[in-house]
Order: structure tokens, then sequence, then C-alpha cells
């Protein structure tokens, strides 16, 4: 029997078995499992094919209407930001574990799993940018796709210690209550007897900082190399990749950039873990993309180090340092045995004792979501318009410049056919100047390489980053949310003043944290794009001058005429 | 009744009142009067409107037949050139006798008249370039359109002295016959007792070259005004020409480069007249208008004055130094009695007495065709890119970086809204960036202004001189058919030795009159297009320079941070 469903994002097909669908639009879906993560069915055009499984929800009969029910918004959501709007998992049973359960993984059978699971669209929330999703490799029917990121936040608090006074969302799918968050405030989660880890945040001149992390380190990502195993039967390329502190290189592929990144997603609830450089179904071996990916890597190694809690995480440690098989897969279960995670993390943050009004932070916070929203649409529109900018350069600039190079040649061509008047020197500098427009039409399509696509590529970090921030600013929203009610009960008689005040306490622990992380993000922001502004405006005179010198040489064979 | 006729140029219809018509395609006529120079009438796709009366044949019944006959192709036309085809002149009767046949002009009627003659589509072949016909004021039955330029040469040359016996060509619209060129190689125009005026071509080192001016000058067009009279009913626009010789400056009309040009045309078979700038029906006082036509009437008139022939025209000189109405009207009148004209001018030229063999300057004149066809192909391709280059400069690339800038100042505006951690250096700093690159949007738009209009200038000038070589070159290509038609006659008896002899020596008048005019043009060619190249390039490095200016000062505001 077919399913009905909804699309809640727009879908943009790219490949013929593909159908494009519209937010809001009805669909009917044929088979749930024609490719993994892909949908086969017809949209409201009568379109029949594939549709991204994460873009449509489905619905369902009164049964599930527990499930299907969305329309509990979450306070405090960015207007247009689709991270809110959620989508039911509906994930094929074989996929429903997480990617780290898996125990009989080693390094070689990973290398195995992770040459197909690496095709899949995963580290980009569609909400987030415009680009294109990946689309199903539909000659292989055992390519996998995963489940959207913010999944793998749905953390399952089975140590509920007492059933709280104050009621619980509902609403299993908010950030705020499967990051674990609402756990913590609740003070569900219980005090554990050694917390290895310790993060703190200060006080700093315009509010909460993480405190520095005490040995700073650079990492650098060079030299992809295409590497085989099993006679060419399996392809990857691997990357040296060289912590400054050690100096002492590990290659890693991009799958364990993924396996690092799941970590982080795992554990790092109030921070915005920057999202991996696309994945990409075909072409992974080619040159440009290889490059781009190399370069996005860069990026997000350097927003890692930079950051003063990501950097100081073990299993980042692990992925930088370990350079030996055994040791790997060793360090590998131990991070992902570690319980310090999700809401237990929250247990790791010392906080400064300074008084903060929950009304001001509140209102800090709002201010920062403007801010977050709208520099989120200004980094699209940049997007675009650099996108577009690329496309430009590579066709009707070049195009332009190139059909004046022909047209002078031409003119050029037409003198030398009356020889007895026809003037070499002059018929050689029209030519040559024809000449000189081609190249300009040539340096017109290379010089996105030098400053477009470095512009894009921290664009899209950025992207990245700011999309992150609904969730996070949500978790203040819902525990800021919960000390009202926690005071209104108090007030009621229906609530200990001690038990109140335990989730005031722990909502300034969530407050203190999301401003120390938006400081964080301003003072890197600020680094990133005044050094985003000056490479490309440096870039751009370079080029205009090296259009200027071209156009003097040539301007110099009509000197000596 | 309706007539029918036939498409002899493709028209590009440009106003609602307009249809377009093909090459080849026939159609039916309504109306002969509809608007003067324009007939109503319908196309073979069904559309019914206005089309301009000189691009299409009527096709009358046999009685006519010998005049619609185009058939008779004249020997050696080049190509796609269209001035080739002849079309009959369906001209209004009132306008039947040419323009200065009018006894009762003075200086004042004259300007009531032209203001609106000045309107009309004149001094362009539709063959020679791609550009915009001028459009009929259908509001206005009242505006005269003027017959195509080339039906000025159609001197009547009433003296036949006697019936040769060399056969006369059939086509009296052949520039051969009609520029009386056939008359003269025929030897029916009668020496004159005095003959006043003398051109010498010498034998230069590649061919033949006409004698330079012995006075040569030069001569300024500046400073258009517009000027009233009558209390302001009638408006016009008064160019300051000040020829170098004298110092002193006239003020003239574009009427009176009219005309000049018409005298010319008149005069000067064998070479080649430069067409004046367009004439355009609406927006005659539009500033960009103005400047553009005064920028090709000083290209017109460094033409005329680096001629060696044209330069020494009486009536030229009467154009550049007579400032007394009364005198005016004397001159003009004389000029417009000269006798000296079409086929008589061919009697004022002094050849040197170098042999050349016919069949060498057949040769010589075929390859200089090959070049001008050539030559004006690549003229129209580059006038074509050129063109579309200042649309893009207006649109595209303004757009472009304006969509940048935009963008640029949006980000900085998003950096604005989190006060506490926003750096107000760095926001003006994007936001002067923002500013940068609508400035340099604003460059390109303004860019065409340096370098591209005095291109296509430039190249409008060699459109109207390639334009004319197709006739010229036919006059030379006709008398040689005359000699080769003598030669069979005195071979087979029917001819005197002494007559195939008078044709020779003609024949080798016009062919070093056409050699003189092509190395004439070379010469100019030569001179003309370095300037256009350096001008161009010169202008384009001092473009580029400017945005490299305008991002360098840009980019400091970064190194302060």
């Amino acid at each position: 029997m077919s399913v009905k469903a909804k699309a809640i994002y727009t879908f943009q097909s790219e490949n013929k078995e593909e159908i494009s669908i519209q937010e809001s639009e009805e669909l009917v879906i044929f088979d749930e499992n024609a490719v993994d993560g892909w949908f086969k069915g017809e949209n409201s055009r009568g379109e029949r094919g594939l549709f991204p499984a994460s873009y449509v929800e489905i619905i369902r009969t009164r049964s599930n209407s527990n499930v299907t029910d969305c329309s509990i918004s979450p306070a405090g959501s960015l207007g247009k930001d689709s991270s809110y709007i959620q989508s039911i998992p509906i994930t094929p049973p074989h996929l429903q574990q997480s990617f780290d359960d898996d125990e009989d993984d080693d390094w070689d059978d990973w290398d195995d799993r992770s040459t197909v699971v690496e095709d899949a669209d995963y580290s980009r929330s569609p909400g987030a940018n415009g680009h294109a999703h990946q689309s199903p490799l539909s000659n292989n029917p055992n390519v996998h796709y995963r489940p959207r990121p913010h999944m793998e936040r749905q953390d399952s608090i089975s140590s509920s210690r007492k059933g709280s006074m104050v009621g619980r969302n509902l609403n299993r799918f908010s950030s705020f209550v499967r990051s674990g968050v609402e756990a913590f405030v609740l003070g569900d989660v219980p005090m554990m007897a050694k917390i290895a880890e310790s993060y703190t945040i200060d006080m700093g001149p315009v509010g909460p900082l993480w405190k520095a992390n005490p040995q700073p380190f650079a990492c650098s990502i060079e030299d992809p190399i295409k590497q085989t195993k099993f006679k060419g039967i399996k392809t990857y390329i691997s990357y040296r990749v060289t912590p400054s502190h050690t100096g002492r290189p590990v290659y890693r592929r991009y799958k364990h950039f993924d396996w690092l990144y799941n970590r982080l997603l795992h554990k790092f609830t109030v921070i915005s873990v920057p999202h991996l450089p696309e994945k990409q179904a075909t072409g992974r071996f080619e040159e440009d993309f290889i490059e781009k990916r190399k370069r996005r890597l860069v990026l997000w190694m350097n927003h890692m180090t930079s950051h003063p809690v990501l950097s100081q995480y073990e299993g980042f440690e692990h992925f930088l340092m370990c350079a030996d098989d055994k040791q790997w897969k060793l360090g590998k279960r131990r991070a992902e045995k570690d319980e310090l995670v999700g809401a237990h993390f929250m247990l790791t943050l010392q906080i400064p004792s300074e008084h903060q009004d929950l009304q001001d932070v509140e209102e800090r916070v709002d201010t920062f979501k403007s801010f977050a929203k709208k520099m989120d649409d200004s980094v699209m529109q940049l997007t675009h318009v650099a996108s577009e900018l690329v496309r430009k350069h590579l066709g009707g600039f070049r195009k332009e410049f190139q059909r004046l190079g022909n047209a002078f040649q031409s003119i050029s061509q037409a003198f030398m056919l009356d020889p007895p008047h026809s003037s070499d020197a002059l018929n050689n500098a029209i030519s040559h100047t024809g000449r000189t427009y081609e190249n300009i039409g040539e340096l017109f399509a290379e010089q996105p390489k030098y400053d477009l696509f470095q512009m894009l590529d921290k664009l899209s970090l950025y992207q990245g980053l700011l999309a992150n921030f609904p969730d996070i600013i949500h978790l203040q929203k819902g525990a800021f949310a919960k000390v009202k009610e926690s005071q209104r009960m108090t007030d009621e008689g229906k609530m200990d003043q001690d038990e109140a005040d335990g989730i005031r306490k722990r909502c300034r622990t969530v407050g203190f944290a999301l401003q120390a992380e938006m400081s964080h993000f301003h003072q890197q922001r600020e680094v990133d794009f005044k050094d985003m502004m000056q490479a490309y405006l440096r870039e751009q005179i370079a080029f205009y001058q090296r259009v200027v010198q071209q156009l003097e040489r040539t301007l110099r064979m009509y000197d000596c005429l």
C-alpha cells in the first residue's frame, strides 16, 4: 500500500532518477526501501522518482499521532531555520543503530564499510545551506545513506533518578530533550564519582568565556594522496595530519574525520561543532574535489584547534596522535565508551561565581539569536553571490574577453590579406592584443581558484556553525522555561525551594556555557572574516595587477611602430 | 490594388508599427504612401505593418521587366555585399528631384526643411552594418524619408556624343553606369575647354598614390551647442568648426555636413566618401546622442582633411571658411553647378606614364577585394563584440560587482547586531569593501565612455568606408570588361584600333584612380587602427589601475585592525 507524506524541505532533483519536491507538498510513497535514505514516490505534479527520506514526513494514521505531532514548536525557534522542524527518523532498521555501535569494527572492516558510507549526505542540514543534496547512486543499491546528523544527539537518558515534579517536554525530538540538557536541568543526571575532565568558564570583560586551552596548538592537513588496498579494489584519499605540538604526522582518511565528528556531536552539548565538508557520491577522486575537500578540512581543523573545549577533547588527541593500528582501535573504543557525553558533559563545566540575572542572559541570547539569523542570511547571500561570480568568471567573463580577443585576431588576419600594403609590425601587435585578451579571459576563469573558492570555503564553515545555533539556543530557552515553571510551582507551594534552586543553578550553567560559546564564536568570526576579506582583497589586487601587466606589455608593442 | 514585392535586404522591426522582413521574402504592399520612405504591407508570416521602401523591390508586370531584371549581376561583386543588389528607386515624386535641385533654397528655408529631413536614415547602407535602421515616426506623417544615398550617384549622362560600338550595360542601376564611368570609358564624355581642377596620381613604391594635398590642414569640431530660432520653435545643434589653416571658426549644423556629403557623393567617383554619422529620429537633443554625433563628426572630418583629393574640394573649402550668409548661398549654388562631377571628374585625373598591365591591375584589385571583404567582416565582428561588451559593462558586470558589494554590506550589518562583541573597525572595513565593489561596478559601467565608444566610433567610420568599395571596385571591373569587349571587336574587325586604344587608356585611368584610393585607404587604416588599439589599451590599463587603487585603499583599512 502506498503511504502519504509531506515534504518538510524543498529538494531540487539533480539526476534523472530523482524528482523535485516543494516544502509542504503532498507526496505518495511507493517504496520506502528503494535506495537507503531515499524514497521512491510521486510528487503532486505526477512526477515519479526518488527523493531524500529525511526531507519528508510520513503522514501516519491516528495511532501514531504522538509521533507525527510536530506542532509543539519549541520555544525560541529562529524564524526560518528548518532544523527546528522535526522529521521522523525513517531509517532502515539495520541503520537504526548508531554508527559507533559497531563492535566488530576494526581498521580494515571499517575501511570496507566507509568506502560506501562515506558517500552519504551526512554532515549537512538541508535548511542550513542551499547547496546540492547528494544523489543516490541508483545503479548501486548497496549505497547506504545514514540519517541526518542531529539524530546522533539523541541520547537515551536511562538513568532517571526520580520522577521530577517539573513537567517533561513531550516532544522527544526537541534538542533540549535529546541533548540531555532537560535531564541535566531537572537534576536527573547523577553526579558521578570521578569526573576526569573539567572545562572552566571565566568571566571576561563582555561576558563569560571559555578558559583557553593551556596547551594551544595548531594542526596542518597536507598532501592528499590516493591510496589503494586489496590490490586496487579499495581506493581512498589519505591526508597527512601534523599537529604542531608533536610535529609527528599521522595519516587520516575522511572517514576518520567523520568518526571524530560524530564523537564530537555526541559529547559536546552547547558547543557548535563545525560541520565536515560536504560528501559527494561521485567524482570523489577528481582533482578539484580532492583539493576543495582538503581546503575545507584545513578550515575545519583550524576551527577545532582554536576552540578551547573541542581542542582539549581526548578523542581529538587520539585522532591527532595515534599512529598505531592496535592503539587506534583501543583509543577509539575508549572514546566511544566515554560517559561524559551529552547531559553528563554538562557536569564537567566550572562556572564563575558572578551573579547573572537570568532575564539579562535571556536578552543576551535573544540579541545573539537576531545576530545569528542575520549573519546566516548574509552568509547565504554572499555565498550565492560568490557562487554566481564563480560561474560568471568561468563563463560570461571569460567568453566576453575571448570574443574580444578573437575579434582582434580577425582584424589582424584581414590586414594580412593585402601584402603590399600590410604592416607586419602592426598586424603582429593587433594579433598579440587578441591573444592578450584571450589570456585575460583565462585569467578571469582561473581567478576563483585564488579568491572566491577560499571565500566560499570559509562561508561554508560558517553556514555549518550558524546552523547549529538554533538548537543550542533552544537549550537555554528550554532551561529558562523550566526555571519559570519551577518558580511558579514553589509559589504555589508545589515544589521545595531547594529543588527550584537546583534547577535555577543548573540553568545558570547552561546560560554560562551558551554565552561562552557565543563569545568564542564572535572572537573566531572576527579573526576569520578579517582574514577572509584581506585575503580576498589581496588576491583581487594581484589579479587586476596581472591584467594591467599583460595590457602594458601589449601596449609596448605599438610604441615601437 | 495591392502590389507584390520582394525583400532585397533583411530588416528587423524595432517598433510595434513596423514588421520584420527577410531577404528574398515575398511581401504584399497595401500602401506605398503611408509614411514617406516606408511601405505599409504584409509579410509572408501574415504580420502587417511598415517596412522601409528601399529594402524591397516591387514585382512589376512584364511591361516593366527591363527595370526589375536585376539578374544581370555585375562582374566581381563581393559575395555577400548587398550593395550590389540593385533596388528600384521607389521614391515619392516630390522627393524624386535631388536635394540640390531646390532653387528656392535659402539659409532659412533650408533650416526649416532639414529639421525634418535630418531625421531620416540616410547615410547608411543596410548591407554594411547590422545596426538599427531608423524608425518612422508613425505618429507624424510629415516626416520625410529620403532615398538611400547611392541613388545620389545616379547622374544622367545626357551629352551622348555618339553611339559607341561597345555595348552599354543594360542595368542602369549598376554603379558603373550611374557613376558615369561607363560613359567615360566609352569616350562619351567630351573633353571640356578648361578644366580648373586637377588631381595627380603618382607612382609610389607599392603602387599608385594620390599626390598629397600641397596645403595640408586639420580641422577641429567642438562645442556642440543647442540653438533655437523663431522664438524657440526651431531647435538645432550648432558645432564650432575650426580649420587649422585659417584658425577662424565657422558654425555648422548637421544639415550643412549633410549638404557637403551629398556634394561629395555627387562629384567624387572612385573615391570612398566617408559616411556621415547615423541620423536618429528621436532623442536628437539628448546629451549622449549629441556627444556621440560630435565624436563621429570629428572622425569624419579627420578622414576628410587627411584625404588628398577630398580635402582639396572647393565645396569643402567653402564649407570650412564661409562665415557670411550671402556668400554661403552663392558658394553653395556654385558648388551645385559644378560640372566636373561624376564622369567629368574622371577628366581631372593626371595619371603616371608607367605601364601597368591591366591583368596585374585586375589581380591587385581582386586581392584588395578579398581583403576588404574580410576586413568588413572582422570590423562587423569587432563591432558586435564591442557593442555586446558595452551592454555587459552597463548590465552584467556592474550588477555582479554591485551584488558582491551589497553582500559585503549585509555581512557588515549582521556584525553590528551584537554590539558587545562587535568590532566597529572591522565592520567599517567590511562595509567600505562593500561600497568599493559598488564603486567598481560603477567604474565598469562608466568605462565604455572612455574606450569602447571610441572604438565603436572608428569601426563605424570604417564600416562606411568599406561599404563604398564594392561599388568602386565594380567601376574598375566594368571598365576592364569594356576593354576585353573592345579587344574582341578589333580582333573581329568590328572596331578601329584607335577607339579600342582610347577605351584601354581610359580604363588605365580608372585603374590608377582605384589603386590610389586603395593605397590611401590602407595608409589611413594603418594610422587609424594603430591609434584605436593604443587608445583602447591605454584606457583599459588606466581602468584596471583605478580598480587596483580602489582595492588597495580598501585593503589598508584592514591592515590597522
